[in-house]
């Protein structure tokens, strides 16, 4: 795709303060990361528009239809295909994607996530988690598998070095998916958390992985209820954070029985459910 | 309010690895940063549900309203309140807030965000720009104000200093407006960044602040294309984010003439657009 990264020109100025003759001024290209939106279209007809960095579209589009709940495995999507427009310029945008749902698999109705059509007002606490959650296919009461803490530990830096774009721009989080004895399968980057993992999860999802039974997913910033929900709903059974979780990540896994582990950092990790999958060895 | 923080039980394992007896783990609650939805309906109708911080959610509903070209002042706004249902337990739960337009104030058709109604697909580049952007009723080509460097460089230390939730739970972006001379006119915190900047420009909105022509905006974290679109439909000249801004924020902002300014650390930062207002003193 070579839109990843982008050059834009930058004024760097060092240590101003503290000296009367003002700061050092630099002026030179930088690296960004790329950030564009992609429309998703089911049948034609717009779904979604995401803010995302190109690159593993396809992958992006599964997950983001796994994670809404509208399909379960890659044979759910009969065509998925650039929309073959152009820009003024003549150039096709590559920045949108149309579905074609196989036979027998359902357009999202706007009834779907209740939100849209609730009357009443119980979006709290437990009745907030039933009021924006999409209903996984898979339950997580298995108590496998399990994973010893320093494996955990080794996944940040696993992460990270394998984060060839953030290296350069800063820019980027990152989702990985290991396997119980710490070996990276797959690692996907994006401006957006959600969209790196549903990049991840869904080229699980084409790859015939999901439920992700014996997976743990790893990310690079906080653990939202948003996260936790795509992980419970592609099957997988542990979510490790670098970052804070929230109030409600915590109460989803907790519910879910999904194993949540947070402040993945150095050799210190917070497990805040399902901790009979973490051994502390 | 007292839900900006919930405390879960944790257990907390230390060093791991490197000692064959295993990790120290202790059992203890951990401080979370609150994460609920909020639904915004406009005269009844449901709008938008964001998951956030509970806490000035008056504030963000006007800034959420402002970010999307729906209202200009905080007149636009004719009546604000909590729906006053009840959840299973008796109980308001202060998650859902319907909107009264004033009269002449049109809520949005749906065509008003043209990504959802576009037929062609030039969604890149200089089109993806227009494709997703929301017109600002301000401009920004005024030269002023000009900020020095080292009064940038205090920002992201007096935010620090100011959020509170952040130190007990490492779970919150903050955002914060400033005077040119660096005086902190206001700080809001919250889950979402995107919402934590809702909350400091619907504050701005109703102390009848916006344009905001003589104010800097400072994020803790990233700098995407929504948080400059946000700066520049409240009429703010500066924005500083402690990390990295993706492509689109730079594009946008060039084209605003906002000035963007980006990893914005100790005594050092890169100045990505509008360099006029920024001295290296």
């Amino acid at each position: 795709m070579g839109r990843v990264t982008a050059r834009r020109p930058v004024l760097r100025i060092t240590g101003p303060s503290g000296d009367s003759t003002g700061g050092t001024t630099v002026r030179r290209p930088d690296s960004l990361a790329v950030e564009e939106p992609l429309e998703i279209r089911l049948g034609g007809r717009s779904l979604s528009v995401t803010m995302r960095t190109p690159g593993d579209d396809i992958d992006l589009v599964h997950g983001f239809l796994l994670g809404e709940g509208i399909i379960g495995s890659a044979s759910d999507v009969s065509v998925i295909r650039y929309c073959d427009g152009v820009d003024s310029d003549g150039a096709n945008t590559y920045n949108v994607l149309d579905v074609a749902l196989a036979p027998g698999v359902s357009p999202p109705t706007g009834a779907d996530r209740q939100f849209l059509t609730t009357s009443a007002c119980g979006v709290c606490g437990k009745a907030s988690l039933e009021a924006v959650r999409v209903r996984s296919r898979y339950d997580l009461t298995a108590p496998d598998p399990v994973v010893t803490a320093s494996t955990l530990a080794s996944m940040p830096t696993t992460l990270r070095a394998r984060q060839r774009v953030f290296d350069s721009t800063g820019g980027l989080h990152a989702a990985g998916l290991f396997t119980p004895d710490g070996a990276l399968l797959a690692i996907r980057e994006d401006v957006g958390r959600h969209n790196a993992v549903d990049k991840v999860l869904g080229w699980a999802l084409t790859a015939d992985r999901v439920p992700l039974r014996e997976a743990i997913l790893a990310v690079s910033g906080r653990a939202s209820f948003e996260l936790v929900q795509k992980a419970v709903v592609a099957g997988v059974p542990i979510l490790a954070a670098v970052s804070a979780p929230s109030s409600l990540a915590v109460d989803l896994a907790t519910e879910s029985g999904l194993s949540l582990v947070g402040f993945l950092r150095g050799e210190t990790m917070n497990v805040y459910s399902g901790e009979a999958r973490i051994t502390p060895a």
